[in-house]
């Protein structure tokens, strides 16, 4: 709108206004912008959504009124002084956002003021509850239902497409929703989607579950708690992990599900989300705390996070490694043990195992092919092959070898920087990008011995991902740098390989 | 961007790229958003500010990359973690702001975290000084330059028109940059702009000052200190008022023009942003520690808040009172005397009065015809009439009076109300619209006598302006209910009149 006519209606660049169409009735809010030259008075522009909701047709006349300050915002400012939310309110304002009534400043107002003062756990159960209402849910006729979760920062986590199917196939009930990659290199929506397609209708994961026992999918399509992700993105520029909020956000998916039991996974290690034993058990405390309040059964279990799990990081390194296990292959070891730990939590959380006896009947489901079976039912039932086989899936065809230039052992290795080299390989969006570890803490090397490969589906990525593999320097072997150049040279994949 | 671009570049909405046009080289930054139907894979849409920046055509290659995440961000997320920001940490942050480098949900956040981690002085310090590096400044070779700020809450609060022109009579210099109403009734800019243009250049203030000595004008159109804008408008929807924001935002600009003396009107009343003694003494304080470290002379005055000043608001109601005064009326005493006691401050510390007796001079230059001679070259030099008088101008030609239905003392009057009720009937963008009050507190009435009347441009303003006053009624004679009615009903002027 020209701001003269935003002056004489009152109203300030960022108000909110609201938008009738005279033709058809039809009212939509939206946000106030103005300038003094792209529109002239008396006429208005608005957003092609805006348009396409109301019908608007050019030259319609519309109708523009000031709107009513949301009372979310007295509650947003009240939590900034520091008082207690109460249920209705944090419902409120978890409402407005799923309505587009709030801004991203406002939520960021919201994120940021209960970042600083956190929220206690009656906070937390509201938002938990807020979160499950504002969105679809499911419920099955039968139990119990099961559901895993693993709090992520590790690289390489891929355990989901062992632990759901070693689940299911107990006889359990586990419609699992998952979360592709923000910062990581992959989410197991991601790696899913490999095999199959992830995007389904909250319905549609009801149905499929009914026959397969088990889906794999990407809960951003299913309109389970919305608000999650309106929250969440306005964290990521901030690089903030508020506790209240992530309890919330991984309890409300539980819930909204209809999840009787649940294992949840929490890495501790120096790049993780937690960094010690001791700040990991007050973060299971408080998950088992909500569980209780929600009626859901909680076990967590805190899990070695300062390596990789397995060898691969990126979608089809990451598959390919999960599959070749459900197959049969008694390596890697960290993987297989960690799957039939949390699996084994849940099958003695729904009564399927003693306690105790959980992960050892974990295994047995994964050796006996049952797990393998069940998977490539789930893969089929998403829309996949359900012949799938790990030696049908091949990472990128562009790679480079990085090499020890001392003989030692592997000292150190950071997560971080093996996710940002995967990501700059192209991981998670191409499929076939990544980086595989041949030697992990401890490993003895010889000088030329290989370290990691980077994986690239796109040539100009993998020369990226090479050159900040040099800065980055991910593994140390023996405290010693590998492989450092003095300056950026072109690279030609006939060198990286005679290396 | 289509959603799959972004995906490919590995980049999310609300990702900073950088664009460059490839005929020209020219480069800006943006923030990414993303479609899955507007706009085609493959191409990309950009706003029209950003496509005359880059004097782009349709059709044209433009290269798209991720932008780095700027280090303003890591101290705003410092901040919130209850770290102290440094000098150049701030001066970052503000610079980014200036520059549009931060979104308006990381300003919010920068906003809301130094409202709950509250700012110390040498932080105040850093962000006055980053504020006024960031914009214009404006030099005089001759001093001393003198300024006064209010503090704002009050409605009818037009003394700047009486101030500056007594303390430029005494032959000081004061470059009066002020500002608009956000939320009021009307600021000093839009009085102002009743009689002449307020938009100039720091450049143009400083030539006109030059010439005669004072100017008074909008400080939102010189580019002085241009963050604080950016800054308030996030405050907006939650009505934040933060202490040391607000500090930086005074003494920013007075700095800018490079005043040696500062005169600060502190309102003390319940309505007003300081509410008690105290808390305008702890105040009065931190704004003479401030100037002491920007080497200002500051001295506050802390003024009787709880009325109006005068008798009128609403910018022609407000600027005909004033300039009543100026031409020789010795009333409103309230008026008379504020305007006087602050004026005194400033030619006290400007050595133009011994100790005490600054008010008493003040009120011998107004007396003397000398102010008004100097407003009306103010008024003149910016291009307004030079010989305009009080006669000359006129409220809004609607208007209704409110009266008392019992006899009693005026015992109480709500300014947030009359504030809303003149905003309704207009203020200030209908320089016609406001309020003039007939009582103040403690003024006898008789039944049927006028308590206020509401003036407006226009007529549906006028309605929706009453209709307000009955629900609010902001004008309490012995704790009766004044004019109240049981529905709304359709109301024509004449009976309005004849009440």
């Amino acid at each position: 709108m020209h701001e003269n006519d935003a002056k004489t209606l009152g109203i300030l660049p960022g108000d909110r206004v609201v938008l009738t169409s005279t033709s058809t009735g039809k009212a939509t809010a939206d946000y106030l912008y103005t300038t003094s030259s792209l529109i002239k008075q008396g006429f208005i522009g608005v957003y092609f959504q805006t348009g396409t909701k109301l019908n608007l047709t050019d030259g319609e006349q519309v109708e523009v009124r000031a709107s009513d300050r949301p009372l979310s915002l007295d509650y947003i400012r009240n939590k900034m002084d520091g008082k207690k939310l109460t249920r209705e309110e944090i419902r409120t304002i978890i409402s407005d956002i799923v309505l587009d009534a709030l801004s991203p400043s406002e939520i960021t107002a919201f994120v940021v003021s209960s970042y600083i003062n956190e929220l206690d756990m009656d906070e937390i159960e509201s938002l938990t509850r807020a979160m499950v209402e504002t969105g679809d849910q499911i419920s099955f006729h039968t139990g119990p239902i099961v559901d895993k979760h693993s709090i992520g920062g590790v690289p390489g986590n891929k355990i989901s497409l062992i632990v759901v199917p070693i689940i299911a196939a107990s006889g359990l009930i586990i419609p699992k929703t998952s979360s592709r990659a923000i910062t990581g290199a992959g989410g197991t929506a991601d790696l899913m989607e490999v095999l199959c397609p992830v995007k389904f209708s909250a319905s549609e994961v009801q149905e499929m579950t009914m026959k397969a026992g088990a889906v794999i999918v990407w809960g951003g399509a299913t309109n389970i708690a919305p608000a999650d992700d309106k929250i969440i993105i306005q964290e990521y520029p901030f690089k903030i992990d508020q506790i209240g909020q992530m309890l919330a956000s991984v309890m409300a998916k539980k819930y909204a599900i209809g999840a009787n039991v649940v294992a949840i996974d929490i890495p501790v290690g120096r790049y993780c989300k937690v960094h010690s034993v001791e700040e990991g058990r007050k973060l299971a405390r408080q998950f088992i705390d909500l569980g209780e309040r929600l009626n859901i059964r909680v076990e967590c279990a805190l899990t070695y996070g300062d390596a990789p799990v397995g060898r691969a990081i990126g979608p089809k390194l990451e598959v390919k490694e999960a599959l070749n296990v459900l197959e049969g292959s008694d390596s890697p070891r960290s993987l297989i043990q960690k799957s039939c730990v949390i699996a084994g939590i849940a099958l003695e959380l729904a009564g399927k195992a003693n306690r105790g006896e959980g992960a050892n009947i974990a295994l047995d489901i994964l050796k006996s092919g049952k797990a393998l079976k069940k998977f490539l039912e789930i893969v089929a039932i998403q829309g996949g092959k359900g012949d799938i086989s790990s030696k049908d899936i091949s990472p990128g065809e562009h790679y480079y070898i990085v090499r020890a230039d001392t003989t030692g052992y592997v000292i150190d290795l950071n997560n971080h920087s093996l996710i940002t080299i995967a990501r700059t390989a192209g991981a998670p969006n191409d499929q076939g990008a990544g980086v595989y570890l041949h030697a992990k803490p401890g490993t003895s090397l010889s000088k030329g011995d290989p370290i990691f490969t980077i994986y690239a589906d796109r040539k100009w990525r993998l020369e990226k991902a090479t050159e900040i593999a040099r800065t980055l320097r991910p593994v140390m072997v023996e405290g010693m740098l590998i492989d450092r150049v003095p300056q950026v040279r072109e690279w030609n994949l006939g060198r990286f390989h005679n290396k």
